[in-house]
């Protein structure tokens, strides 16, 4: 087995990421991975915005994971940056093997490294081996998660 | 009473808007509303990312509520564009006069309006009295929130 590395995601790393989108209870029923040009266009909006990075895992150049850190600025906490972690994925072959954990210290780094004081995230209330994941990790379930659709 | 009017805010509304934080059962204990130095850095780093709407309430020339919207595009749910509502407050003198619906009805139309298909927010778990606003205004407390400190 290779080593693992965590890089920048490409235009051709999409098909990749949307078939672990669409593998999951939940992405099942809100993906369609047979129809890309949705994704290649928000890609190209992820890629122009400098506080996107949407990253993948490879091992043995097959892309095992995904996740997409924003950093935000803001007023709050004595003007503190914080960062935003969205569309954690591991893919189904990898589960358990650590490298969520991977992703996410990957995650914890560069936030500090971009000068973040706060990471945060959330997590769909029925995915309760993830909030045990998370709290493993150090993450505080200090929040409620609100969502609206447009 | 004037007309409410909703704009983005300037670096002259930062003292009224670091007031209104500072003036919080949580904000009193992680705010310096003495020291100006890092909310100014922070305005700075805020008006020059194109995807932060950092927002005022102003009536009679007097702020009255805060709010900052984040657009986040995104791969996931077919490459949807997502936007972060955070930091959201209202003058002690004006809580219970409708202004914090104002603000969020303003941040669903102005998500709406730059092609996001869903809103999210984060509120403290102590809060409970701002889980019933939200839900009034059609959010779903569907997700936990995890944060970690760095």
């Amino acid at each position: 087995m290779g080593d693992l590395e965590i890089r920048r995601a490409t235009a051709a790393d999409i098909p990749a990421i949307v078939g672990m989108f669409a593998d999951d209870p939940l992405g099942a029923r809100r993906e369609s991975p047979d129809d890309p040009a949705p994704y290649l266009a928000a890609y190209e909006r992820i890629a122009a915005d400098p506080n996107q990075h949407l990253v993948v895992a490879v091992r043995d150049q097959r892309v095992i994971g995904t996740l997409q850190l924003t950093i935000v600025p803001g007023l709050s906490r004595r003007g503190a940056t914080r960062s935003i972690i969205e569309a954690v994925r591991v893919h189904a072959d990898e589960r358990g093997s650590g490298l969520g954990s991977r992703l996410i210290e990957w995650a914890v780094a560069e936030s500090r490294q971009r000068g973040c004081h706060l990471v945060q995230l959330t997590s769909d209330a029925t995915r309760t081996d993830a909030h045990r994941f998370y709290e493993r990790l150090g993450f505080t379930a200090s929040h409620v998660g609100f969502k609206l659709q447009l």
